[in-house]
Formats: structure tokens, sequence, C-alpha cells
């Protein structure tokens, strides 16, 4: 579909989010080149390789920035924790077209295949109408054979429960494992991206970077 | 005004927007207890710290949820790098009232005085309404003696530019170092946080988690 430039951090960049490397160097190298596609590993975090791709390896503004696809579920609030998203929100940052893709697995065998049809399709048509400015797509896949088809979502609300796995207190120091588990507060809405998942759809969340609540600005006004 | 309960990481953590650790255990240990405050140290990054106080130390919801002061910018698009405003995400996905304040500089002697009488006005206001919910509030101080007042603002638009310095080429690693100047694209915009800050005022900016783009989302239910 197109020339392809990978910049991709030199290992997991879980829960990364928007994190950027501002006290030490970071640095990249070419590990692959043949027709087409051009991969280039970096020790940075997934924002930092946007960022450094745009100002090094790239000689033109891309048509598109895709972070993954990921391995595990981006959708809901963990779009406030994902480096995948991390990505997207850096592209769109910079103004070019960008997509998230995430399946919703952990496990090492997980099957990436029924998913990519759909990729190529969303691609396609990102390309075709572009996205709106300050505007992203974060696009997640159900753990199924057959993806039922493609459901436009909201972003679902709910909590992060039982986070901590209490391992040890060694002198002074309380140790702990993040862990936890999600609980929903809407997964009967249709509307949201998890009831989308949990039914077997791909659900494209469209994501704004512009986070102002413009809502609370006449009431906040009164405030002060 | 109340009790408070520090849960403070053990370094700087500039940059860190919302990355969560996942892939190590994390520690805390009390440094501090007084009549109304409590200090602990924590091995995390900034959203760590709030989710492990949620978790351990706090014996009830707390009544807000602070992060900062910072030492420097928060304003504009940098709310998705920061790890004052992951606190402040943080606490807001957990239903408490939230705020991060920032000063603009990162003077090593930069006065943090003048910001303190309207964090206590700020503080007071949003204890006394609450906030909605999934909204929170980015406070960012201007660098002056006296500043001119609170304004309510909108987040700026502009992008980071001239993002790296070039430092050397070892073997086939190519290394630089995260830099770069922001360029607004609305500064004479009245509504944005960048002109409160350049004309003297503190910037409220209400901030949303919820960043569904709701005005695109009829649109691409015609793409598919």
């Amino acid at each position: 579909m197109g020339e392809i430039v990978v910049m991709a951090p030199d290992a997991p960049r879980s829960g990364n989010a928007c994190a950027i490397t501002v006290t030490e160097p970071i640095h990249y190298r070419l590990i692959r080149q043949e027709v087409g596609l051009t991969v280039y590993k970096c020790s940075g975090k997934p924002t930092d390789c946007v960022k450094l791709a745009f100002h090094t390896v790239l000689d033109r503004t891309p048509d598109l920035v895709v972070g993954g696809i990921n391995h595990g579920d981006n959708s809901g609030i963990n779009v406030h924790y994902s480096g995948t998203l991390g990505v997207v929100i850096e592209g769109c940052l910079k103004g070019v077209p960008s997509i998230g893709f995430s399946l919703c697995s952990h496990e090492p065998n997980a099957n990436f295949e029924p998913a990519g049809e759909l990729i190529r399709e969303i691609v396609r048509q990102v390309l075709e109408h572009g996205l709106p400015p300050l505007t992203c797509l974060n696009v997640n896949f159900p753990v199924v054979d057959e993806i039922k088809g493609i459901r436009i979502c909201e972003q679902s609300k709910g909590a992060w429960v039982n986070e901590w796995e209490d391992l040890a207190v060694h002198r002074d120091l309380h140790y702990y494992w993040l862990s936890g588990e999600f609980v929903d507060s809407n997964l009967d809405d249709e509307r949201t991206d998890h009831w989308a998942l949990a039914n077997g759809y791909a659900a494209i969340t469209p994501v704004t970077v512009d986070v102002t609540a413009r809502d609370l600005i006449d009431n906040l006004k009164t405030w002060f």
C-alpha cells in the first residue's frame, strides 16, 4: 500500500503512554532495508521514536503514522497508559493522520491474522478521507477467529481495581507489583468500544488530542 | 486546609506522562510524619504513585488529588507529556477532583511564592464546587513578581520544532538528545493558556479524560 519506514523501540515499552526521554540521549540504527521497507531500532520510548523518525530518517512528511499492532488491549481508559497511543498522539500532534492498532490478547501465540484485512481497509479509508486536525484513531481487535465487522465507538468508562500485588517488605521498603482487573461501568452501552469488543467487533474510537473540557469553561469563569 | 499525604517519586520524573511501571516491582517508604502531613517516597512514576497511594497508605478516598507544583511549564500540548498531569489524570480516572499546578520556569532559583495564594484560592473553590466526572484542572503560573489574576483557558495549539540535538555517531548508533522550541499556532488567541501566561495571568485549563472525538463519529460511520 505504500513505502514503510519503521522506527521501533528496541524492546517492549508497555505502559509508556506519551512519555519522552529528557534526561539522557537516545540512539537508533538501521537494521533492515529492502524495496519499500526500511527498519530502524531505537533505544527511546514510543513517542521518542516518532519524534526522532520525523527529525532524522524521513525525507518527507509521511502520509500516515501507525502505532502497533500492539500485543494487548488499548481500549477504554487504557488510551491514557498506552505506548501505542503515545505513537498515535505524537503523529497527530505533528499534523499527520495517525492510527493505533491493538489486539486484545497477551497470549504468546495470539492470532493477528484476522485483523489484517480490516487494517488494510481502515488504512485505505484514512488515506482517502484524511482525518480532521487534532483527531486520531484508536483501533482494537477482539480475539475471535472471525471478526464480525467494524463499529465506530466511544471510549468505555470504568476503572482498574485491585491494582497491586503485595510482594514484600524489605527493611523500610514496601514492594508492590502492578496488576489489577478492569471493571466496566457501562459494558451494556452499545456505543462503547468494550461492548463492540465483547461482541466480536473491531472497535474504532476516534480520539482528540485537544483535551480542553470546553463544557466547563463558562462555569469555571463564575468561580473566580 | 486539610490533612496532606504525599507519595512522591524519589527523583525527577520529567516527561513521564501517564506512564506506569509494568515490568518490575516498585517500592515506597515513609520519610516524614507530623500532624496533618505524612510523606512517602516511591520508586515509581507519577501515575504509579497515585495508584499505589490509593491502594496502600490512604485510609479513605481523598477529597483532592494534587500534582506538583511542577518546576516547568505544562501548558498547551505539554499536557500530553507531563508527569504532573499524569498524577492529575489518574486522580480524575479514580473519581477524585484533581488539579495539576506548574510554574513556567526551569530556573533553579525560580520563585514559587506568587503562586501560593492563588493555589489556595483554586483549591478552596474546587473543594467547594467539586469537578464534573472525567474532568480535571491544569493550572500554570507565569514567571512574574505579581500575577495579574486567573484566566480560564483552552489548551493552546502549536508544535515542538528542532526537537533533537545531534550528538554523535558511534559505530552504527546515531545519538540524539531531546531539545526543541515550541511554536504557537495561536498565541494571539486570548482564549488560550499561552496567551494568558504570556500576559501575566495564571491559566486554568479544564481537561477531559474522555478523549472520544464525538464530532467525528457520525462521519466515520459512513466510511465502513
